[in-house]
C-alpha cells in the first residue's frame, strides 16, 4: 500500500489532470499528493472537478482505486480499536428502500461478542438513512464525539454514530464537489468513498450489502456486481477481510418505509418476529459478520447462532443497552407507541384484482420523501413519524378495493400525492408472477470468485 | 443558427454536465444557457471545469461546436463594419515558430482594397504572437479602443489590435479555466475559441492558416486537417466564407525568430525581398484572401496581384500608413536599425559536416523564449530585441564549424542555454534529405472537399 507520506516532487495538479485525461495510470504518490493538496485547500475545486470527470470517463485501475481510498482514509483520523480484545466487524449497505438491517445487525452481532463500530449516513433521495431512523428514538444521540463513541463501543460492543469532521475529511469535501459536478455515478469513486470511511472505523472485516434492482442505485446486477468486486478487492489490497452480498432491492425490504415505522419493524425482528425477508436478510448478513469475526466456523453455523440471539432476546437486550448509552429512551422497545406517530392514516386500495407482480421500488422511497419522511436536498429536515406500511408484497393475491398499503401522514395534500404515486408503482397483473427473485443474488469474496 | 436569446426552462448546469458526460448531444439552447450563466457568474468554475473535461473526452458534434462558437461570440460585442463599402477578410494562424505573415498580409490585402480588421493575440509557449512583434516598433499601440480600431480601419483599410474586454468575454473566461484544467487540447474547444473571436471582427470571409509539423500545436497532419475541417464547417454554419490552408511548420518560417528580428524580415518581404518560404506563403495566403474578398477571379490571379503589390511598394506604403495611425515610428521601415537591437551576437556552429536534415522546430521557439523573447507564462514580459537568425534551412549543405544560426542576446547565461538547445535541435545528416515537405499541404474549403 501507499505510505500516506509518499510525495511527488514538484507536484502540479495540472499534470495529474492531463495524465488521467489521456488515459494513463496515476501512481499512488500522485493520487496521494492530489488528495492531500485538495484537503489542505492548496488545489482549487475547479481542478479537482476536471480530474473527477476524467476519472469518471477514463475509469481507474484497481491500484488507483486503492490508492485513492487510502489517501482519503489517511486524510483524517483512523480509529485505533486495538485496546478492544475482540474482532471488529462492520456492515455497509449501498442503500435501498426499507433497508433497516443496520439497526438489527449492530446489537445482534455485538451480542455474539464481536465489536461493531458503525459510522453511518443520513437518507438522501429515495433511500433512507440509518441516522434518521435512530433519531426517531426519543433522545437518541447520533453525534457522538469519537472518545464517546469508543466508550459506548467498549461498554456494550456496538455503537452507532454519524461521520465526524475527523473521519475522512477528503471524502466529505470530494463528495460535496462530486454532487454538483455530475461525478457521483462512478463505481471507482463510489468505492473509494465508501471504503475510506469504513476503513477509518478501525475494523478487521467488513460485510458489504450491495443492493440491486429497481430500488437500488445500481439497477442492474452487472453494475452491482462490478462495484461489489471493486470494493472487495480494494478492501483486500488494504489488508481487510471483505465479503459482498448482492441482495435484492426490486421491492422494499420488509413492510415498513419511514423512520419510526422502520424502528418498530426492527424491534419486531429483534423480538424474533418481523417479516420473513427482513429477518432472513438480517440473519444472512449477521452470519457473514460472525464468520468473518471468527465467532463461528461457517456461515450456516452463524445463521443458527444469529437466530438464537434473536429468539433468546439477547440481541434486543444489547439494543436496549446501546440506546441507553446513547441517551435514547429504551421504553420504545416495550411500547413502540412511544415512537413518533403520524396523526392520520389512509389506505391505498387496489383498483383491480390479481397478483402484485412488481414494485417500482424507487418510487416507494420517493413517496416516503413526498410525505416528509426523507430528503430531496441534504439540508431538508425529516418528519420521523410519516411513512408507508405495505399490506402486500410481490406474488401475493389481491382483490379490487383491498388495501395495498397504508400511508401514515401529517399532511392531506402530501398524502394525496404519495397515494397517487403508490397506486402507479405497485403493479397488479392477472397472472401469478413467476419465480420470486432470490433475496441474495451472489456472494463475492475475492478476485473473480463468486458463489 | 441559435438565436442568442434562446432559453432553457429551469436551466441547471448539473443537467448539462450529466448529459455531456453520458455522451448525449446538447441542444443549442442548453449550450447557450451554460455559456451565458458562466459569463454572468451564475455558474461556478468547478461546474464548467467538469463540463469542459466531459466535452474534451466525449467530443462535440458539429452542431454543438457551432452553438458553442455562437454563444461565445454573442457573449460580447460583434463589430458592425457595414458602414465600410468593401469586403472584409481576415486571416488567422494556429501559431508557429517565425510565423510573421499577419504583419505582411494586413497591409498587402488592404492595398488591394479589402478591409482587414485584425484582432490578434500575444505569444505563449514556443509560438510568437503578432501583438508582441508589432510592439517592437517604437510607439506602436496595440491596445486600440474599438472606436479607434474602426477609425484606423476606415482610414487605411487595415488595423491590428489586441482582444478587448468587449470581444467574446466568454472566451476569455473559458480559456483561463481551460488553461488550468487540462482542457486546452480539444479541437472542438480550440475551434470555438478561435472562431468566436474571428466572427466578432465583423468579417465576411476568413482564411485559416492551420500549421502542422514539429513546431505546430497540431504535430500530425491528421489532427491539423481535423481542426481545419471543423473550423471551415463552423464558419459555414455561421454564414461565412472560410478556407483553411494546412501549411508546413516542420522548420521555422523564414530565417528570423524573435520580435524585432521578425519585423525586420517582414519589411524585407514588403520590399519584394525576404526568404522564399515566407514570401511564397504570404503570397499564397494573400491570394486566398483576395479571392474570398472578390478582388480577383481566381487564386492564381490573386498571387500575381499580391506579387505586384509587394514589388510596387504599395503594400509597404499601406504598412507605413497603419504604423502612423497606430502611433508607431514609421522610420523603422527605412532604417530597421531603429528597431530594438540586442547587445550581443554569437553563432551556433555545426559540429559535423553534411546536410541540415530536420529541425526540432518547437525547440527553436523555446530557445527564443529562453533568451527572453517569448513567454512561459501569460504574465511574463518579453525582450523585443533578442532572437535567432537561422543561417541554414532544411536541405542545405553545411561544413563542421560553419554557423547554423546566430543568437541575438542580452544575457550570456541565457545565450549559453539557448545555444545548447539549438545545437540539439538542428539535425545534420551525412545524406542529403529527400524531397522537401511542401509549403502548403492541403486546402480545405468545405465539407469533405480538400484539394
Amino acid at each position: 500500500m501507499t505510505a500516506p507520506s509518499a510525495t511527488v516532487e514538484n507536484f502540479r495538479a495540472i499534470d495529474v489532470i492531463r495524465k488521467k485525461r489521456d488515459g494513463r495510470e496515476l501512481s499512488s504518490a500522485e493520487i496521494g499528493a492530489l488528495v492531500r493538496a485538495y484537503t489542505d485547500g492548496k488545489v482549487p475545486d475547479y481542478q479537482v472537478a476536471a480530474w473527477l470527470m476524467a476519472a469518471v470517463l477514463r475509469g481507474m485501475s484497481r491500484a488507483e482505486t486503492a490508492a485513492l481510498t487510502d489517501a482519503m482514509l489517511h486524510s483524517g483520523e483512523v480509529l485505533d480499536l486495538s485496546f478492544l480484545p475482540v474482532n471488529k466487524v462492520d456492515k455497509h449497505s449501498t442503500g435501498g428502500v426499507g433497508d433497516k438491517t443496520s439497526l438489527v445487525l449492530a446489537p445482534l452481532v455485538a451480542a455474539a461478542g464481536i465489536a461493531v463500530p458503525m459510522i453511518s449516513g443520513r437518507g438522501l433521495g429515495h433511500t433512507g438513512g440509518t441516522l434518521d431512523k435512530l433519531e426517531s428514538i426519543p433522545g437518541f444521540n447520533v453525534n457522538l464525539p469519537l472518545a464517546k463513541f469508543r466508550r459506548v463501543l467498549e461498554t456494550c460492543g456496538c455503537a452507532m454514530t454519524g461521520q465526524t469532521a475527523e473521519i475522512a475529511p477528503a471524502d466529505r469535501k470530494l463528495y460535496a464537489l462530486r454532487d454538483v459536478t455530475g461525478t457521483v455515478e462512478s463505481p471507482y469513486l463510489i468505492c473509494a468513498s465508501i471504503m475510506s470511511k469504513k476503513m477509518a472505523e478501525g475494523i478487521d472485516s467488513l460485510v458489504l450489502d450491495v443492493k440491486t434492482g429497481s430500488g437500488a442505485f445500481m439497477k442492474t446486477e452487472k453494475d452491482a456486481a462490478f462495484l461489489a468486486q471493486l470494493m472487495v478487492e480494494t478492501g483486500q489490497r488494504m489488508g481487510k477481510n471483505v465479503v459482498a452480498l448482492l441482495t435484492d432491492m426490486d421491492q422494499p425490504l420488509g413492510l415498513m418505509v419511514g423512520n419510526a415505522l422502520e424502528v418498530k419493524e426492527v424491534i419486531d425482528v429483534l423480538r424474533g418476529a418481523g417479516p420473513d425477508d427482513l429477518r432472513d436478510l438480517c440473519i444472512e448478513l449477521a452470519a457473514w459478520m460472525l464468520y468473518l469475526g471468527k465467532a463461528c466456523s461457517g456461515v450456516e453455523e452463524g445463521k443458527q447462532q444469529s437466530l438464537q440471539l434473536l429468539q433468546s432476546g439477547k440481541a434486543l437486550d444489547k439494543f436496549r443497552q446501546m440506546i441507553e448509552l446513547q441517551s435514547g429512551d429504551p421504553r420504545v422497545l416495550d411500547d413502540p407507541r412511544r415512537l413518533p406517530q403520524a396523526n392520520h392514516r389512509v389506505d391505498v386500495k387496489a383498483t383491480s384484482s390479481g397478483y402484485v407482480s412488481s414494485f417500482a421500488c424507487e418510487q416507494v422511497g420517493t413517496a416516503c420523501v413526498i410525505l416528509g419522511g426523507g430528503r430531496e436536498r441534504k439540508e431538508d429536515s425529516v418528519d420521523p413519524a410519516v411513512g408507508i406500511v405495505l399490506q402486500k408484497k410481490v406474488g401475493q393475491p389481491v382483490s379490487a378495493g383491498e388495501p395495498l398499503a397504508t400511508i401514515h401522514y401529517n399532511s392531506e395534500a402530501l398524502a394525496a400525492r404519495a397515494s397517487r404515486l403508490l397506486t402507479e408503482c405497485i403493479v397488479i397483473s392477472a397472472e401469478r408472477p413467476g419465480v420470486n427473485r432470490p433475496l441474495v443474488h451472489q456472494v463475492i469474496r475475492s478476485s473473480g470468485e463468486a458463489n
